[in-house]
């Protein structure tokens, strides 16, 4: 069965953050008054599982071994069918 | 009012994803059997509004004017309070 499962992956709360700093500033600098700004990036996957269950595990093992870096990021997975 | 909205943006259907090319051959070549991979950036700003509106107005504008280019992305916004 496929399943489309979304993997979200972000710094952790309080890591420096460049790429949003750098895309704060240049919002301020065009008239934007930001009072915070943080990014994340999102992986839609489809995979062949049997169950969602397993869709999701595959996912986590797929963040723990090449997608998120666990010092420094959070993931999220979330599974749709 | 403070809101926190969430700006998705994403290649269009059809664009070329180099990002996701790479992404999935790795995770084929770490033995995972995926069928399509899509990317996707997440901007979560934190900005002051008087309404729920004006907010998502703003964040559309940030989306024109700085994150995204229309030629080759969707954008999708979400207001939070």
């Amino acid at each position: 069965m496929k399943f489309e499962v979304q993997i979200t992956i972000a710094l952790k709360e309080g890591m420096l953050d460049p790429e949003a700093m750098a895309i704060q500033h240049a919002l301020n600098n065009l008239g934007f008054a930001t009072e915070g700004l943080r990014t994340a990036s999102i992986y839609r996957i489809t995979l062949d599982a049997p169950t969602p269950e397993d869709a999701r595990a595959t996912a986590m093992e797929m963040c723990e071994r090449l997608l998120a870096n666990p010092v420094i990021h959070d993931y999220h997975v979330e599974v749709a069918q």
